[in-house]
């Protein structure tokens, strides 16, 4: 039990006095690693303020790694040589979920998108970045243009080209520190006073990502082929936000008609598509889909891409496509603006994708992701209770979906398979109307296993189904 | 002559008919390099179209590199081997003096923040980014907390501690691509609905970013000291955005009576200081002044800095120290953001600081700058002509001011100035309201030339008086 004494005279605030109580305690140990901490309910009710406090204390004390929150399980100390835990990985959990996921670190993660060490090419971006050092010098300490440097913007169009059959000039690429920062000067482009609407499910984090800029966003249901223009029609929706080739989480690809209708939509007013092609470079089976944006002959689809996947998410390197009256507001407009990309990151990854490297790695890295799939779900599939499981759409990239028969609500499956030592999402936390999720349904990113865990993974689930 | 015809009924919209013919007469040379196009009215007038679309073609052509533009002389044809050209790099500059501002590389420039190549660490900062990538591979490849990550927080800290005497913990550090967007997240943070108040005169840009992102932003007139808590009782001011500690670009640096009754007015209501200290590692001459939040008993004031001069404004690394409060309504509401900096660079800045290389980095700019200053200050003054000029602002960093006895209106010496070789900015450039800047008044950025421009400089600036 924790004897801490509150002083309301002390002019200093209560939280502050809580924090600075706990976080002593830890550093001197008095609190040990891995003990568990009184609920904020119960510390609140134990000192007579309000639980609000308590939270801002802990809320503190986790921001700076002093304690870590198990999710559903309560409050427990660091170990003082994990100081600087990183944050939450999941890229679309929700706002609540990723302050309150537990830290990385132990077991196996199939919650996160993050790659592996051995997956990023660091001798030959080291290389580069070497070089670009060496011969670059004037030009890495000149500003860069708003929207990025020109060679790293014709690498970006060759590469659209190449791979994407996409025509598309460099002047229309607008390169930034990430998809979240783009989103933001989207909204400023195209304005606060328009109604954005995303899928649901989907990721959650976008929601949170317009509001926070002051624009209005909801979410509408999908149906087996994405957003229909009937759900667009029953709101008044300015700006549709979709990912049409490879939807996440479901896998659903949205048909070349549905496409035409989403087109159809948008050519008719002053409506925008924003086409979010996160992992179109990881589509493991089947031919290439066709991107919204290079059907649009109306200019209303937005491109946007990132290097989160196909080369490093904490490389912040994201860029989009601005169609031709979109593209001239922005130079009107936003010139003034600096880069948000360090011209060293953005020269090194020009020369990363002109010299044919990016391609080679895209290359590696799926046949890898293909490799380490098939041995997942072989290893799934084969094993004697494989009866209780299944797995759904199995064309999508670098996640699938697994169907787990089982009474179990999920959220203590969740917790068992957590204890086995593997962190899965259920589906359920990428709905807005959880109601309308599919019951007993994960969703597994394999990004960051090896072949190596395959086995620990099959065990850990399949153990927590008994 | 351009000898261009418009097709109406081509389906292309117009701006993109001429976009496209002038940049074909380009590229086939037909148009040659360096020479002169119509000015946007002379061509809207031929070809009876609206300058709206002359402009928009031309912005286009901008963009791209095609051609450029020079101050109040007209548009011009671009070398095809500079098609890269930098975005404009004055960072005061104001949105129109930025788009139309003279391309770089011919003369030397006394208008823009930029470093000498030289000026940069660049064998020690690839040592220790070598280092990283082989020391640090698994934790570069770890999502960064919004915030950024924890060494680099840390080395922050120690490094506010021992040069600026800012007692400050790494929790209370926000890092980030860029004040820029810095300011985006604050705005985010206190609120749209909120009265941002800027200097005048002051970095224009300011007002641009708060407006942009949806707030109300107004300029108020500084006297002496500084803004004055009279000005700010004639708004109805929430948010003051000043530089006390050295205000651009009249150098003043704000006495502190003046600074308690800022934060006597920031304290009693709901309202804010933001303390941008964007040149605090080159006061060059007389003692360090406390900082505003270092004074700050009410949680009121937010303090910003980036190492954009102190290292180079190229690698987009600044950082904000927040006030308790809105410290846990950041980590609350804002946690699921991603950094917007690379791990890459943020773990070698972080060794760059820790293993004590930025501290003599900054010790030997600022020698060299004061070397530079004190023998730029030295061929103004005994020049034969000196009776003519005067300096203001000797206190002051990397810029100071220098008044010229002319009857030249500012325009037509920048205009000299510049047929001269050199680029200097009037300082009613950076005034809201013009009619209130000093005549004849020059900001001289000395911070991108070689003790060798010097006599150039003073040369071209003696021969412009003529």
């Amino acid at each position: 039990m924790l004897t801490l004494e509150l002083g309301k005279s002390k002019n200093i605030p209560l939280y502050q006095q809580i924090y600075q109580y706990i976080k002593q305690e830890v550093l001197t140990h008095r609190l040990k690693a891995g003990s568990r901490l009184p609920s904020k309910r119960a510390l609140a009710a134990q000192l007579g303020i309000s639980t609000i406090t308590v939270e801002n204390a802990y809320g503190q004390l986790m921001s700076e790694g002093y304690i870590y929150a198990k999710l559903k399980s309560g409050y427990y100390v660091s170990a003082l040589e994990n100081l600087a835990p990183p944050a939450p990985m999941a890229s679309a959990v929700s706002k609540t979920a990723q302050c309150i996921s537990s830290p990385k670190g132990t077991g196996i993660d199939l919650s996160s998108n993050s790659i592996l060490p051995q997956s990023f090419p660091f001798s030959i971006w080291s290389r580069l970045l070497r070089r670009t050092m060496a011969e670059k010098q004037s030009l890495l300490l000149t500003k860069s243009p708003t929207a990025g440097i020109l060679p790293l913007r014709q690498a970006i169009a060759s590469h659209l080209m190449s791979f994407r059959g996409m025509p598309v000039s460099p002047a229309q690429i607008i390169v930034g520190a990430g998809t979240e920062y783009l989103y933001e000067l989207l909204i400023k482009l195209i304005g606060r006073d328009k109604l954005y609407c995303v899928e649901d499910p989907g990721y959650q984090k976008l929601q949170h990502i317009y509001r926070d800029n002051g624009a209005c966003c909801i979410s509408l249901p999908i149906d087996h082929k994405g957003i229909s223009v009937s759900a667009l029609g029953s709101v008044a929706c300015d700006v549709l936000h979709i990912s049409p080739s490879h939807h996440f989480p479901t896998g659903i690809i949205t048909p070349v008609s549905r496409r035409y209708e989403l087109l159809a939509w948008a050519a008719s007013e002053q409506r925008y598509i924003i086409e979010d092609d996160y992992d179109t470079e990881f589509r493991l089976v089947g031919k290439p889909i066709p991107s919204l944006f290079s059907i649009d002959m109306s200019s209303k689809v937005i491109y946007m891409n990132t290097f989160s996947k196909s080369l490093a998410s904490t490389i912040r390197i994201s860029y989009m496509v601005l169609p031709q009256p979109l593209l001239e507001e922005f130079n009107r407009r936003f010139n003034y603006l600096s880069s948000t990309v360090s011209t060293f990151e953005q020269y090194t990854l020009a020369s990363f994708i002109e010299q044919g490297y990016f391609e080679r790695h895209i290359n590696r890295m799926r046949n890898s992701y293909k490799k380490l799939r098939q041995l997942l779900l072989r290893a799934l599939t084969s094993h004697p209770e494989h009866n209780r499981i299944e797995i759904l759409q199995q064309a999508s990239g670098l996640y699938f979906l697994l169907k787990i028969h089982t009474r179990l609500p999920d959220a203590a499956l969740e917790d068992r398979l957590r204890q086995n030592g593997i962190h899965l999402q259920a589906l359920q936390h990428f709905y807005q109307n959880r109601q309308a999720a599919p019951k007993h349904t994960f969703v597994v990113n394999y990004s960051s296993i090896t072949p190596n865990d395959i086995q620990k993974v099959t065990d850990a689930l399949f153990k927590s189904l008994k």
